[in-house]
């Protein structure tokens, strides 16, 4: 078992293959129900077989899914794309958030012939090479053309930008959030935000908004349109299509030129189905207030886990924002405390993660986050039973 | 559009967007029937909507798909893969072609401790930057670490060791025979595939099997198997499910420790229905003799466009194996003829493509391949009038 859904380091209580799926639930092969926490790590959005959405899905099925060309559902899909997203004037898809990300990072090169990446130091954008130095095992390395800044930090994007000579930085890579793996979340501030914008348009980069993670549960449109900020580039997958397998780099028309330069494609990019069951979802997302149901249901769930953290003594953060969300341990410096609460929330009927922030769906009801409270509430007193007061 | 599947530079006969598939049948939106003799560049093996395929997929979703987790099929499937491959001891899923090839290559650097790679000089591996210069349109260029040989011939693939360092040298990658776009197939010599495997086996590197294209095109099995060679490694996609996107990595145990050191992952890489859809194709493929009844069928098609070649007097290429067929004319250096020849095939009912290797799958009948012979008698006839004989 490998990547992110690998569960050999974690407690043996947590799951490893499941059985069976529906709304916010989930089955494991010994037949064990969960409160699902971790929505398959982001692409459940609307809770397992949506309705809406698998019937469009069907529909399509039934006329074909690969085909030798795309479905008129893909134009369609496009439209709604660059019509829900501001910044939007092309969308091209593909399978996977890497993919994604990488198109994004081929249509700035193309469009300014120039190669230097600068990203957050421990941003995740992909298993790609240019941002993940561990894709080669023993013989990877940091990617000479990748360089990097600290999340919220404007002086220190500059200062990356200067290492890289500002003349040959094709793009800034940020995300909607600081949601880095094995760190707290951190919300962005604007000022930063406007900031990187600003440098950008200076040094002629482009801004690329890394939406993999995030997209569409904090806002029907790009992350950072609230605050009044527009990438150039954007890339999405998990949430688009509730589960269904798809990823999506959209642009502005500066970056249209350029990316039709680019040779990319992948066997299944044109595959109908996914195009249609995000038609459906995103269609669903507005339609039924998606974004306000996840923060009350992440409310709940917060200020749920403030309480019995207090009641049990146990010093923890939650950061980011309540859609996604992140708990750590005070002084937890090797999860050991993590890895017991999660454990325990497990055995108790939950599945939440150590290491990774955890996400709602609109399917959580109140009874959902009840029940997963019930199980936190038993983690909380392993944790303490285990590792004693603060 | 974009990619492998862009119409836009072939006749404006040439179908975009489908409607609608069934078995070796296609039709496009403005309701045109065709034969499908691309089965979607390759993935359509079976037939679409082939029953015993469509089955278990529908049997699993009803169940899950995209899951906070495996599903039990990943272990059938993945221990089919090691049974019904002999070089392989594991396996590892995503979703692109892409992903497996780079999967290949991260497991044998992560193995050797090297980082180069061999090549064939026009050979395509996936769209990931290590082998396509295009990945950046015009910032991109050719990776230094990829050494490039000829295919078939062994001195030049000594000579790219001699280039790189034998000492630098992860692997050499090959194809089950030479099927780069653009140029004359070339089956494989198996003097080649013999001296291949020594030079990897005398410098330590591994030899990747690339599979993507033709994986269980030509053997129920590693391509080479009948010819008694074995990769150390394999690249599997495409025809795997039939349509499902799925691809494999496939390793032996020497690069197991290796494989497990490289972090890659994908929100979609546990999707348990096209792993059910695969274990359901490929027990298909050999019940149904599959490799016995593309062959037969491709045969009957390279036959008759033979014979209607010489009819028409055109002096044209037929190359590769007859289940992964390709056509050229003589002196067509600018794809002219061809670009008229699938034209009007099209116009005829018949999709071929004028620049990348046809497909055939099991589910082409008699029948099936007759229609296509009247749509290429009437391109041949095309072709004839608008350049006159050779």
């Amino acid at each position: 078992m490998y990547g992110h859904l690998s569960a050999r380091r974690l407690s043996a209580h947590y799951p490893q293959f499941y059985a069976r799926v529906q709304g916010a639930r989930a089955w494991d092969v010994d037949g064990r129900e969960f409160v699902d926490m971790m929505c398959s790590f982001g692409p459940m959005i609307l809770g397992y077989k949506h309705e809406r959405v698998e019937q469009a899905a069907a529909d399509q099925r039934q006329n074909g899914d690969t085909q030798p060309g795309p479905g008129a559902c893909m134009v369609e899909l496009a439209e709604l794309f660059t019509e829900r997203v501001d910044h939007a004037d092309w969308a091209m898809f593909a399978k996977n958030g890497s993919d994604a990300t990488r198109l994004c990072l081929s249509a700035a090169r193309a469009t300014t012939g120039r190669r230097s990446v600068v990203a957050g130091e421990t941003a995740y954008h992909g298993w790609s090479s240019w941002s993940n130095r561990y894709a080669d095992g023993k013989a990877g390395r940091p990617d000479p053309e990748t360089f990097r800044y600290i999340y919220n930090d404007v002086d220190s994007v500059r200062a990356a930008v200067e290492q890289a000579g500002q003349e040959n930085v094709a793009a800034v890579f940020v995300s909607p959030f600081r949601h880095d793996a094995g760190h707290d979340q951190e919300l962005v501030d604007a000022g930063f935000a406007r900031g990187v914008r600003a440098l950008c348009d200076e040094i002629g980069a482009a801004l690329v908004m890394d939406e993999v993670r995030a997209g569409f549960r904090l806002h029907h449109g790009s992350s950072w349109e609230p605050l009044g900020v527009q990438p150039d580039l954007s890339a999405w997958s998990k949430a688009i299509a509730n589960g269904y397998p798809l990823a999506a780099a959209l642009g502005s028309n500066r970056f249209r030129a350029g990316i039709e330069q680019v040779f990319a494609t992948g066997s299944f990019w044109y595959q109908a189905v996914p195009m249609a069951a995000a038609v459906a979802t995103i269609h669903a997302l507005r339609d039924e207030d998606a974004v306000a149901r996840m923060r009350a249901a992440g409310t709940r769930l917060r200020e749920g886990i403030a309480r019995q953290a207090a009641e049990h003594d146990c010093a923890v953060n939650q950061s980011g924002p309540v859609q996604i969300p992140n708990l750590s341990f005070a002084g937890d410096t090797e999860y050991q405390r993590a890895m017991t609460f999660c454990g325990e929330a497990a055995a108790h009927g939950a599945i939440v993660h150590p290491r990774h922030n955890w996400f709602l769906s609109s399917a959580h009801t109140d009874a959902d986050i009840d029940r997963v409270l019930e199980a936190t509430d038993a983690a909380f007193r392993a944790v303490r039973a285990s590792f004693g007061p603060d």
